[in-house]
This record gives structure tokens, C-alpha cells and sequence, in this order.
């Protein structure tokens, strides 16, 4: 350990029954988990007691599984799931630590709804929520909402900046010390510590108060994971906490000063944004045992959900015509997530992969980074990746739920503490104070500049 | 008791910090209650404990009452409310039998979010959970939505319809037991099981399916309280529970029959729609003491908040250059809720109040039959009403909460189940169970036809 008081932030990235393709074919797992409140619950206990930041819960508004039938749709599986923000307003009052943090949509969604249902589930949790703010990356989406297509992926950009306006507008529609009940006066509020947004914009005319006070952290903690030059400058604009993906170092590192960087261009101080990639971590007592694990979840892989998610990681770009002995061909532009198609792309040339040798290497992490070893050997990595200023901490992605999260929680965190690289404790019962975010002030979101990136934007 | 086996239904109408106007103001009110999950959580275990059918909770997407400034808005007071599934997923967790019916508007929403949230409450609750339709009565949420003010009645309904047939057909998309988690054939569901929806419409296009199982209940069920003649017909195709104002035993009847008869004329089964009043107990050991009770509540409104009030039950209609001691003028038609306009008019008209003795009466009941007296009183009022086919059940609005429904439990309830009327114990963990409605079949609300009323929409 160096001279800084940095420790690691972990997120429990908890798709049920497993961030593995196959997992829910896995013995072990609770393949009807998605809707089973008492499994999440469990989850959500072991979670706390390793005293996870958060849970998070990934959510796209439809299936986006691709798929050509029932068939191929029903080998892949593991698609149901709770809406999220039922899922955590129920997790929330049975648990007091672990933040709670829902992916929505800025495509989907109206703002009002948005603001007003993180700032409840905020005073429902007393400060645990987070918003993992999305643009979505699929025109199944979009087919649910009156779409044929969805968006292209600059317009997607334009109204998720304005719809943050809003939403942080409407949260500051109370001073935190406006409601002071008083029965005797007959005054529900201090008048004066009301403010009416009334916004005008291109997308959104949203006029207020919302009918919740100010959130306990001022705002929900918000969450980016865009990867894209659009996606990173509006992380760098808004995001407090920045999930990506990576599997080297390198990329790591490079990714995490870029992003500092550009958080610093906006006026932010880059200690305020804290970047998590993802870690798909196959722990076993030996070496060999965590091989045996890995191996007895890629046996479960059906090709046809092999091809599918190449097909899917590569941005709805057919290669259905390829043969699975031959390299990847070169590929259009997608109006998909353009960053993980290249992303998959360079690791197919660099690795001089055949399209199955690529499946086959994507279906555990989805371009994660997988650690495969002893609870030394995980910590290692994220020890190097920490102390290196490549992540200021992880997303966990367990293989198969719930043993991988009994297998981080009981072997790899201890690992951890005893590094002094984890907390032993929590340091605080919100959110914020867990991640070391300071609560923003009422007002303090309309202070930066909306964009000083590639994009411009109304204004 | 007559030879029916008939028994009570009830809800328990639980707006915090209570029904009457001045409620927040009471010395034992929770003022702050609103955004206090312990204070529903003890609410909601009372009313279990009074075997109430449901729990309902009433909403807005905005701030509902009309005020002209700040300082108004502040005498008004009791408009903070966690979004209603933010709350109801936390309760869901914390109850076993008590429905949990939450309001949502088919104007402001898109189907495909109100399909998917409903349907995960009620796997959350394990079917428990039931929707208040609205389309909405105010300009001020239509100012939360992109728009200066809300469309017009007949639109809102049409959309509505539309909004109907989505979400049913959401539901639909898999058979009740597609999901069969097979993990050796590494078949998730049954192909068969599966129903792609489709919709093509004049206000909707959704794809489908949803990315939730079938709900438990196969739907949640459906309650709506529309009075105007769109409303109506619309309560007699969709609604389940018909929530309804009455003032006199001669109205609920009327009322009740016509409903009765509409769903008839759609081929429904009348039996299969429980038409609940609404009732607002002021219940005392004694009449006087009731009385009193009353009289605290009504000392404690704001002479701005009952004109206010007024103005808002005649739908937005300006009455601020009226003189508070003449009569009400004619009235100009309102794009708000007629039915109400109408009923507050005859009111006045009928018992030749001014438009001070107006609004004193409307403060507690606002338009719901109140009901002043020992819990003999109460019961009494009900048992007629019930007997002479004028309700099914009643919504109960406690003037004050907790207090309120602490009486209503532990003094009106007994008498009630003295009498026979109603249950001692729940009959079913299902809110339909209780209900005693069918559980709908897939497809089931696919068989009627869309609109026999006075309204014809397309198709
Ligand atoms: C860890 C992680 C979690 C993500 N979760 C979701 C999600 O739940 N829903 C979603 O629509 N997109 C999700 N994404 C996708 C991102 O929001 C983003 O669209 C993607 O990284 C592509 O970047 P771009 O939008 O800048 O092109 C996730 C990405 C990462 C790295
Ligand atoms: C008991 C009861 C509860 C109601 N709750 C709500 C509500 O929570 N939100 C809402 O917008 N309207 C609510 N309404 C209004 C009705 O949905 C409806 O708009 C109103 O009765 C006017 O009828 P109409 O729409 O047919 O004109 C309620 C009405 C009643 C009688």
C-alpha cells in the first residue's frame, strides 16, 4: 500500500441466476431466481454482510436478447426479471448498508416519473439509491415504445442530457429544510423554500415541484457505463460512479486517466467520480478448481447462444453466414454500442481468433475482464488494477448465483481486508457516504457547463 | 341477514396523513407521515389486522391541488407521497393477505412500463396486487408531461381503451405454465408458451412479450372509479372494483345498477364487478363524542384551502369573485371530471347552501358519503347500503391516520363481524381470492368487445 487512504468500492452485479451465459443451466443455480423476492433477498443479506457499496441491477425494457424464434429464445433464457425499481423498493426494508442502485432508460422514460420514483425509493432507503443511467442499445427497446428502430445514437445522447436537466432540476424542487410541518401555523412548508422548475426545452417541457422533498443524498448517486466519445463525455458531465469494461491494464488505465481527465474539463474534481470496471471472478480454493468451475459452465453453452451473443456483442451485425472455423469478417457501423463492437473486434485480431474460439471467449465475461484462480489470484488483480489508478474499484459479476457470491464473499473479500484494501465496516448508512461521494447542494447540478465535449447541444 | 352468502369487501383508503382536508393539522396526525415507510408499514398491519380486502393509494403526477402561490399550496400541505409502487413493493414484503392497489394514469404512462411493474408486484406479493385506472383529471400533471394542458375527456378515454388493450395482451404473452426452467434440455420455457403481442394502433405500437411471467392473478386486478357516461362504460368493459362517490342511499343504488346492467350489456357477469363506495367514518363511543371529533377537524381548515377546495370539486371553475355567503352561480362545462362538477352542484342546489356552507361540507367527505356516530351508526349506514344492493363493499377514508383507521378496526369491524357481514378471516392469500373474482384465463380479456358505449373508437 502507497501513502493514500484510497480503498477499493465493490458493486455486486447480481444478474440472476448468473453473469454467465449458461448459469441458469447450472446445477447449483436457482434457474426461476428472476422472480423470486426470497432469493434476491438472500443475495442481498450475503451482499451486506460482505459489505458490498451496492447491488446493481442491470434492466433493459424488453427482451434484447436477439433471437429469430421461441426456440432460440428459450435456450438462451434467464430473461425474467422483476422491474427493477419494484425489485429495490422491496430490498431496500430488508437490508441497511448495501446501496441500491436500478438501471433506467433515458429513451423510454419521462423525467418526471424518473425523479420522482429514485427520489422515493431515496427516502425509502434513507440515501442507498443510485441510477445507472442508460440510452439503451436495442431496437427491441424501441418496438416496445412505438418504435420501429431506436433512435440513432446521437439524438439517443442529446435528450439523455436534457432529460438529466430535468431530472435533477425536479430534485431540486425543495430546499432540504423546507418541510417543517407546522400544525399550529397551518404551514405544511416554508413558502420561500420552494422552487417551480418550469424547464422549456427541445425535448421536455416539465414545469413542477415534484410532489417528493429533496432526496437524503440531494440526488440519487448517479451511475454511467457509456463507453462511446458521447457516452464518456456525458460520464464526465454527470456520472459519480463509471462502470466500463476492459480486460487489460492497459485499456484499463487508459480508460480510467481519460475519463479523470475529462471530469476535470467540466470543473469536476475527478476524487468525485469513482470507475468501476467489471470483474467476472471464478474463485476456487486452487487454481485447478476454479478451471473445473469455469469449464463446467462453458460445457452448458448451447451453440446456437454461442453465436447469438457474438452476434448481439458485435451490435446486431449478422454473421450467420460466416463459417464458425473462420476469422471474424470485417463489419459495418452499428447504431448499437459502437465502443463494444470494437472491443470484441480487436480481441478476435489480436488473439487471431476463429469466430467459435471468439464465442466461446465472450460467453463468460461479455468483454469483462475474467479472472480464473485462488482468492490471491483475484485479489492480485484487482490489487494491481487498484493501486495502478486503473479502477478506483469493481463491479463483481459472480458466474452463477448464489454460490459465486458465497465464493467472492467468503474467500475473496477476507483476502481484501486483510490487504487493508477493503472496509471491515461500513463507514456510513447512505450511499454516498459508503463511496466517499460528497451530497451535492440544491442547484449544484446547473452550476457545469451541459457539454464541453464533441456534442453540442441546445443552449 | 337475507339467504345470500354475500359478505363485505373493503378498502382501506389510507391517505396520509388522512382524508379530511386539515388532517395533517391534527394533534395526533403524522404530518410528516408521507414519506415514512414505518408509519404505512403500522398502518398497513392494522388493516390486516382488520382483514381488509385492500390497501389503496391514491395519486397524482404532480401536485393535484390548486394553488395560486407558494404560500397557498403550504396551508394546503399533505401532497408529499412516495410514488405508489415504490411504496406498495416495500409493503408487498412486509403484509401476507392485504391487496395492495396502486393508482397509475393511461394518459401519462406508456403501457408497456405499467404491464411490466404491475405484473412484478404481483409475483412480489404473490398475487396481491391490483391498478387504479385513471386518465387523469388536472392540467397540472399535464404541465409534467410536455404539454400546457391535459387533452381533452373523450381522447383521454380513447387512449385509455387502447392503453387496455396493450396491457392485457402484455400479460398474455406466455401461457401460465411456459416456464419450465428445463436445465438438462436447456429449454427456459415451453416455444409454445409464448405470445408475441404486436400491437399496431392509433396511439400504440408494442411488440411484446413482456420480460415477466404471467402475473400470478393473471391480472392484477382492475378497479377504476370513472363517473361520466365515458367513464362508465368504461368501468363496465374493464374495471373489476368500481370506486364511486354516493351521497344518498338513492344514488349509490342507482348507480350501482347501472353499472351492474353495463356490464351485463357487455357480456360480463355482474357478479364479477364489486362496486365500493366511498365512506368517510367519523366514529365515536358515543354520537357526541363523534361529534367532536368532527369539530376539531373542521375548527382546523383554512378558509383559503375550503374555497380552494370548492374550486377544485367544480373542475377548475373560477368562484374566487363569488360572495362567500350567496349562492353558487351556473357553472360553465369543465374539461376536468363533469361527474363531480355535477354532483357538488345539485348538492348546493338540493340543501340551498352558500358557497361557505358549501365547502364546510365538502371538507371532510369531499363529495364520499360521511358517516358521524357510534360504530352501531356505521355499521348500520353499511349494512343498508349492502343489503339494499347500493354497494358491494366500501372504500373506507379515515379522516385522520393512524387514529382513524385505529377506530374503524377496532370498533367498527367487530360490529360488522357480529352482524355477519364480514369476514374474521381471510379466505384466500390472493386479493382476488378475497375478492371472490374469477381468475382470468389467458386471453381472457382479449373475448369482449372493446366499447358497446356511447363512445365508438376505432376498430
Ligand atoms: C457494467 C455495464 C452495465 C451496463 N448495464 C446496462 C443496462 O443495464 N442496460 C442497458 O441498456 N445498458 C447497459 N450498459 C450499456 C451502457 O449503458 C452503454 O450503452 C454501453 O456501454 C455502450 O456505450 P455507448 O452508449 O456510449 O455507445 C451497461 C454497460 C456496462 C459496461
Ligand atoms: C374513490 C376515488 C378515488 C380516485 N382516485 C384517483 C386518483 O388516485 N388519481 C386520479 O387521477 N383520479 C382519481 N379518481 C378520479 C377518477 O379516476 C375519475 O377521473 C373521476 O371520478 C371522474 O370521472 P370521469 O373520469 O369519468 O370524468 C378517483 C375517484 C374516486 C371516486
Amino acid at each position: 500500500m502507497g501513502v493514500t487512504r484510497r480503498t477499493l468500492r465493490l458493486g455486486a452485479f447480481l444478474l440472476t441466476p448468473g453473469y454467465h451465459v449458461a448459469s441458469w443451466r447450472h446445477p447449483t443455480a436457482r434457474a426461476d431466481g428472476g422472480l423470486d423476492f426470497a432469493h434476491y433477498r438472500e443475495l442481498l443479506h450475503t451482499a451486506e454482510r460482505g459489505r458490498f457499496d451496492m447491488f446493481f441491477v442491470a434492466d433493459g425494457v424488453g427482451i434484447r436478447t436477439p433471437y429469430r424464434d421461441a426456440d432460440e429464445l428459450s435456450r438462451w433464457g434467464r430473461f425474467l426479471q422483476f422491474d427493477p425499481l419494484t425489485l429495490l423498493s422491496a430490498l431496500a426494508v430488508h437490508t441497511t448498508h448495501i446501496g441500491l442502485a436500478a438501471t433506467a432508460s433515458t429513451t423510454y422514460n419521462e423525467p418526471f416519473h424518473i425523479a420522482r420514483k429514485f427520489a422515493s425509493i431515496d427516502h425509502l432507503s434513507a440515501g442507498r439509491a443510485a441510477w445507472n443511467i442508460v440510452t439503451s442499445v436495442t431496437d427491441a427497446e424501441a418496438r416496445n415504445f412505438n418504435r420501429d428502430s431506436q433512435p440513432d445514437h446521437t439524438a439517443r445522447y442529446q435528450r439523455a442530457r436534457e432529460f438529466m436537466e430535468v431530472v435533477t432540476g425536479l430534485w431540486d424542487s425543495w430546499d432540504d429544510d423546507a418541510f417543517g410541518y407546522d400544525k399550529e401555523a397551518g404551514r405544511y412548508f416554508e413558502p420561500d423554500g420552494m422552487h417551480v422548475l418550469d424547464h422549456k426545452g427541445e425535448h421536455f417541457s416539465v414545469r413542477g415541484p415534484l410532489n417528493v422533498a429533496r432526496p437524503p443524498q440531494g440526488y440519487p448517486v448517479l451511475i454511467q457505463a457509456g463507453a462511446s466519445a458521447d457516452g464518456q463525455d456525458f460520464a464526465a458531465r454527470w456520472a459519480e460512479v463509471v462502470f466500463t469494461a476492459a480486460q487489460t491494464l492497459d485499456e484499463a488505465r487508459t480508460f480510467y486517466r481519460g475519463m479523470k481527465r475529462q471530469a476535470a474539463a467540466y470543473g469536476r474534481d475527478p476524487g468525485q467520480m469513482k470507475v468501476m470496471p467489471g470483474l467476472f471472478p471464478v474463485v476456487g480454493r486452487t487454481r485447478a478448481e476454479a478451471e473445473d468451475k469455469y469449464a463446467v459452465l462453458q460445457e452448458l453453452v448451447d451453440p446456437v447462444v454461442g453465436l447469438g451473443l457474438l452476434t448481439q456483442l458485435l451490435g446486431d451485425v449478422d454473421i450467420s453466414g460466416c463459417p464458425l472455423d473462420g476469422p471474424l469478417p470485417e463489419l459495418p457501423p452499428t447504431q448499437g454500442s459502437t465502443s463494444r463492437q470494437q472491443l470484441v473486434y480487436d480481441k478476435a485480431r489480436r488473439e487471431g481468433l476463429t469466430i467459435k474460439e471468439l464465442y466461446r471467449s465472450l460467453t463468460g465475461g461479455r468483454g469483462h475482464r475474467i479472472v480464473i484462480g485462488t482468492p490471491e489470484d483475484v485479489a492480485d488483480l484487482m490489487e494491481e488494477w487498484f493501486t495502478d489508478e486503473a479502477a478506483d474499484g469493481f463491479n463483481v459479476m459472480p458466474p452463477v448465483l448464489p454460490q459465486g457470491l458465497d465464493d467472492f464473499v467468503d474467500l475473496v473479500v477476507p483476502e481484501l481486508q486483510r490487504r487493508g484494501l477493503f472496509r471491515t465496516e461500513y463507514e456510513s448508512t447512505t450511499l454516498r457516504g459508503n463511496l466517499g461521494l460528497d451530497r451535492p447542494a440544491r442547484g449544484a447540478a446547473a452550476e457545469l457547463p451541459l457539454s464541453t465535449g464533441p456534442v453540442q447541444v441546445q443552449e
